[in-house]
């Protein structure tokens, strides 16, 4: 009998048994189906990682600064380490290019390392102490939320998928992760999570901080989501999906907080000033939708202008250079098809047309066609669907007549994660009642730039009003994606020597802390 | 035609129309209907107060610290130069005594007048900068999320009703209010809505900014809870309610937080050193237990001890204290009568038993009566109702047999607010895994204290997991309320002039901010 390569389920140190039902991967450059047979996870398999993953919390949460820094920067190490191989397999099972994964391999390993330094600064963790005469003493601080449930997205197989920024920022707060590997890139997954295993070992972490999850199967994800010893539910990816799990969390005995992050259309707005150089700001638009074969969250997926000669030209120079780029082979069959079908069902509303080439697809290489698409500004006011995701290299144009009708396609919006107004100081200026409006409708509010490219740092924000994502008041880029994974413990009265470092009265970690109202770093 | 008093609902400044179905408070105390009829908010009012906090929320989101804080301070004073006249109603309505409710309206007050300072100070905003070299500028800080609707509780019918912490903390954020009044004190809801609708006049702010609605029927929560321009709510009250509300807003299309304080047992756990005290900690206890004939979220209704004679000391002459004092009238008649089924289901549980003399409940005046009761930590373990809040004042002694079976029954605690460990430094040193345990399952944690009696200040955190709260990482008393109410924002490349004061360069708020990862005041 040939060898047959198989995976599974990864349950703490141990690979799941291999039987039941299996799923394989398929390349989407070739539409070949990869070798490797994955099982998926059974419900012995969801239930032992979560009570591994809970034991494992016990400790973990009260693990030092320094130790759950060391473990962060390990995986990290592990990553680059073996980026050849991880890289390679990737792209087999994403079709993204070997320059992108290169990129996203050491932004991967870079967010493990921004979250580990996240820790050791230990300001996430909000320390109030209030010690007024004649009260109780009272100190507070947020700690782990308990276990975390990461759902690997198609479009990062890497930043994020099981090493990515939800994992990283979850275990930042000391809250182990049971991953669930996306069945697109199983192989992929497997690798990435031997490495954080592997790291878990050398650095002594409790068996269970880590797992990870096979399965194709929908069942899977909802009996992960609806187990009663997960804590949290982090995902990325389509509205649809996003919302089941939202709704199976909500109505669970205890409800837990899911944030899943669906992606928008990040709506950018053209003033006059900008259009003057319609040439250059067409290129770098088409650039960033085609940008990845336009498979991101921040893809620009409308655009809207006031209706004049320079609207017009920059919208037909934003044609030719979108059409004219060469397309790329998207993640999976799924995703191509539902980028053809939605495409296509935008391109059939009344009043919506092509502007410019057709879009060419190629079911071969699953490769879906750019477009740009045009409508005005009362047909986009009535039919609420336009406003929609179409996950793939797509926008719509939006013509207003004035100002007055762009302001009332900024309070028509949804919400979204970004939106961007190309302007001059003087425009905005005139403009403060449309920025406001904006600022209640997105989570970050870009001038003069393009949504895609999502600066991993402090202040970034990447969520924002649903449907863009289910809980506005969080980000699932960035450090202050730690806030998702933690609660606040607080202790009244209690023995100095009992209270954990970070409340003690020498402060021995050093930490800047809100001292009967005033920050103080004593 | 002799003149009737009447009541209705108060939209911006317009008092609604006095039609439709009504209702009228009843005086617990005596079980007599007071005079004012107060109609019930029809469909068109819970619009109309929402469109206008939207329109208002346009404005008042932009407010400067200092304007809001005019505003909040201004409330304070309405309330103070009343408070004759406010404590006569609520002492009516509510049966509570005139000490308690000048208490009461003081830390009302004093609540709304912490939040101004918290407002003026700017730490909530969490302001975060990041300006890397060859990186986008990127800027983020907490806003309003939007309208909030607040539940007035029936058993803080100042400080947390209509003017309590959820409104103050909204309107810091903010926020505007709609404000449901609890239809047990509908007269004391209108005097003290008056007074928020002539601070908001005297300091100019937007009408809408506060509306109160009046209302008995459970409808009418549900259509404010289900109102697309609701952007979160804030309620507390029992667990049934709490639940419903969460999950009609769980439901809607655009789902929005709401913060559901649904009370909790408090578990008491006392070590050999306190019984030594027994008489002591038992009048403490009594004390604790009986305030406000038990009207308490924070109540000890649960109180775990290792068997020994020295217990058996401590719970008997905890029953002599308990069952010893005067009864009260409770908040309604309503509360009263779950109050004595309540108990009565609790006491006719297998294994559970009455310590001392039985309750004497009295119709007349609404008066539960004082219990304690007893169980072992096996039939706590089998029988999960036995940590069901018993909203009043009854305790359930739980007698352990050991230290092992008293970590179990730890183990088997679901969400509470609180528990207390009454035990000196040796005895906590030697029992860290009870620590770390519940500190799992509580937001505060208690040393040789009683859970009544929640200090207002930056530190203290009033929530726990589920089913005390149905959101453990947040607080509705202490300053870090006002996060509940709060979104971030984020500014990637906007001009320095157009930026809100909080991120501009030059710090002209002088807010200490994440610059860089560091935090600095420049």
């Amino acid at each position: 009998m040939p060898h047959t390569p198989q995976g599974s389920s990864l349950i703490g140190y141990e690979q799941a048994a291999s039987s039941g039902s299996s799923f394989q991967a398929i390349n989407p450059a070739t539409n070949e189906t990869l070798p490797i047979t994955f099982y998926e996870a059974a419900q012995t398999d969801i239930n032992n990682a979560l009570t591994l993953a809970q034991q494992a919390y016990r400790t973990y949460k009260n693990t030092s600064p320094q130790t759950r820094a060391d473990f962060l920067n390990k995986i990290a190490t592990n990553l680059r380490d073996n980026a050849t191989t991880i890289i390679k397999q990737a792209q087999q099972e994403s079709a993204l290019p070997e320059g992108r994964l290169n990129g996203e391999l050491e932004r991967t390993a870079s967010q493990l390392e921004l979250f580990a330094r996240v820790v050791l600064e230990g300001h996430w963790r909000d320390v109030r102490i209030d010690t007024a005469e004649g009260q109780p003493d009272i100190r507070r601080m947020l700690g782990a939320l308990g276990p975390v449930v990461v759902f690997g997205a198609s479009n990062f197989p890497l930043a994020f998928s099981v090493a990515g920024g939800d994992t990283a920022s979850a275990l930042a707060a000391g809250c182990p992760v049971v991953a669930k590997g996306h069945p697109s890139h199983p192989a992929t997954s497997e690798l990435v999570a031997k490495l954080i295993v592997d790291a878990a070992r050398d650095t002594s972490m409790p068996e269970g901080v880590f797992s990870l999850i096979q399965g194709a199967k929908p069942e899977t994800s909802i009996a992960l989501v609806t187990h009663p010893l997960t804590a949290a539910v982090a995902f990325t990816g389509s509205g649809k999906v996003g919302r089941i799990l939202f709704d199976a969390a909500a109505k669970r005995d205890t409800p837990i907080p899911v944030f899943s992050e669906m992606g928008s259309t990040n709506p950018m707005f053209m003033f006059p000033s900008a259009l003057e150089n319609a040439d250059a700001l067409a290129q770098a638009f088409a650039a960033s939708l085609t940008l990845g074969a336009g498979q991101f969250c921040t893809n620009p997926g409308v655009c809207v202008v006031i209706d004049s000669p320079q609207a017009r030209t920059f919208v037909n120079k934003l044609a030719q250079h979108v059409t004219g780029q060469p397309t790329a082979s998207m993640l999976n069959s799924g995703i191509y098809k539902n980028y053809c079908n939605a495409l296509e069902l935008l391109a059939s509303q009344e009043g919506v047309s092509f502007v410019g080439d057709m879009p060419v697809h190629d079911d071969a290489i699953n490769a879906g066609g750019h477009a740009v698409l045009r409508t005005d500004a009362s047909t986009f006011l009535k039919n609420h669907s336009l406003q929609e995701e179409v996950f793939g290299p797509a926008t719509l144009i939006v013509y207003c007549q004035n100002d007055a009708e762009r302001l009332q396609v900024a309070e028509h919006l949804h919400g979204h994660l970004t939106a961007s107004i190309h302007a001059n100081e003087a425009e905005l200026a005139a403009h403060t009642n449309l920025l406001s409006l904006l600022s209640d409708k997105v989570g970050r509010l870009i001038f003069n730039g393009f949504p895609t490219g999502v600066a991993v740092n402090h202040a970034m924000q990447h969520g924002g009003p649903y449907p863009a994502s289910t809980d506005a008041r969080f980000t699932s880029v960035g450090s202050a994606a730690i806030l998702r994974f933690a609660k606040p413990i607080c202790y009244q009265d209690c023995p100095d020597s009992l209270l954990p470092p970070e409340l003690q009265q020498a402060n021995p970690l050093n930490l800047w802390r809100l001292v009967n109202g005033k920050l103080a770093q004593h």
